[in-house]
């Protein structure tokens, strides 16, 4: 082996190469020997993996997750002990919902070191990209952060009395999917109808699309403007404020139904 | 006025400069002709904004936050409209209990064009530097963040019902205050007394002090090991995990104690 084997768990933010870390961004383009990376790592942030540095996808379907971290805690360890520095670059932050503490575990009980490098998670920087706080003085006492996918042909098994809090904004990770179930099992819980909702897919990007609507009318909505995975649903009073804090509108950024909101 | 009035929101992470995005550094170390920080952004980032350029502090004391908010809303519009390039540095994240949005709205009333720009919110980075996944397979779910500020003299006003959920990680901004509280009435709501519990100062920094006991024990742990604000709390099974994840101990990092986390 050339060097210690290291692995680096990093996060590659939510999609904007401007929202890299420091450290990310310098693991990128000075110090990796090869990048292993999923298909929630955007192409603009790849385009900073220097030419001649080794690129390995393991993009995955979601239907099918078990057997590929298998593959990919043995790739890692693999490449690791050949002597490489190995980036493995994951979409959001590695240890929310980004599966960094099972590649963690694999790692030290095959003596290969690692360091987790946090990176900003999809679900805040999709908020900040469409103007929504996800706190605010008289509208969210706190965050909290689901997700949305499980296993096909399984119902999303999700406590829905206690996720149905009027003070609490709901950020549910690939959403979509299950968005008609998420919604009616909310309002069955007693979260009003009317609560704003939102539905972000490719967050931070160039591709940015997002509606806002309601909770009871965010499925249709989805549906009618064809939104396509990955979505982030952000679900409570503090969307409302992305009627005024919104960015100014690019393409592909949906105008703001006010009616709708208004409605209910 | 020398240029059109800009302010940017930016979230500086939670202390260590290696975790601040690329655009952050960007705008400190670039653009900002002045920069307006508070309390909770490290000195190590300061460090980075170029000689010449202002520095104002406005860091502000827990108890008497009303006021200074005030204060500081209108020293970025009378920045901004002099034609200056404000950067308005806050630790963490703007709009996770960082009161950005209510700048936002301050500087948009008072036609000030502003850009926010997300940053690793202080739970995520706390816990990546002790070895927690905040979600994990078998263990958590999901997360939630909370806050443990409220006024002086006043209760915490929490659903303590809903937070003791015991597949939900539990983060607590600025939770050691009330930290006897915090652990007296989860207990009592039926969150085991056992449930793993991490308290971490300064996390990300070269300071970093932590302590990780048991949710009924975390309170005296952090008195014994003399624990000073800011602190964050984590609570939940994945805390468990920082028994084998936690980077190599420096200075200042205290020894998990395993007894007492397998006692209960």
């Amino acid at each position: 082996m050339s060097q210690e084997p290291k692995v680096y768990l990093v996060g590659a933010g939510p999609g904007d190469p401007d929202l890299l870390t420091v450290k990310a961004m310098r693991l990128i383009t000075a110090e990796a020997d090869v990048v292993v990376y999923d298909r929630l790592v955007s192409e603009d942030i790849m385009d900073f993996v220097p030419p001649g540095i080794a690129r390995i996808f393991v993009g995955k379907a979601s239907n099918r997750h078990t057997l590929p971290q298998d593959e990919i805690n043995e790739l890692i360890v693999r490449l690791a002990k050949s002597g490489r520095t190995v980036v493995r670059l994951k979409g959001g932050d590695p240890y929310i919902f980004g599966r960094g503490g099972e590649e963690a575990e694999y790692l030290l009980a095959n003596d290969v070191s690692f360091e987790v490098v946090p990176g900003i998670t999809a679900g805040s920087g999709c908020a900040a990209y469409s103007g929504i706080p996800l706190t605010h003085r008289g509208l969210a006492t706190g965050v909290r952060y689901v997700t949305g996918h499980c296993q096909a042909g399984v119902d999303l098994d999700l406590n829905w009395d206690s996720l149905a809090d009027p003070d609490t904004t709901l950020v549910v990770y690939m959403g979509l999917t299950h968005l008609p179930q998420i919604s009616e099992k909310l309002i069955a819980a007693g979260l009003p109808a009317g609560t704003p909702a939102a539905a972000i897919a490719n967050g931070t990007t160039r591709d940015q699309q997002q509606c806002i609507s309601t909770l009871a009318e965010l499925p249709q909505r989805a549906r009618d403007i064809g939104l396509r995975a990955p979505v982030m649903v952000i679900i409570g009073r503090v969307v409302e404020m992305a009627q005024v804090l919104a960015p100014p509108c690019e393409s592909g950024v949906e105008e703001i139904n006010r009616e709708r909101l208004g409605a209910d």
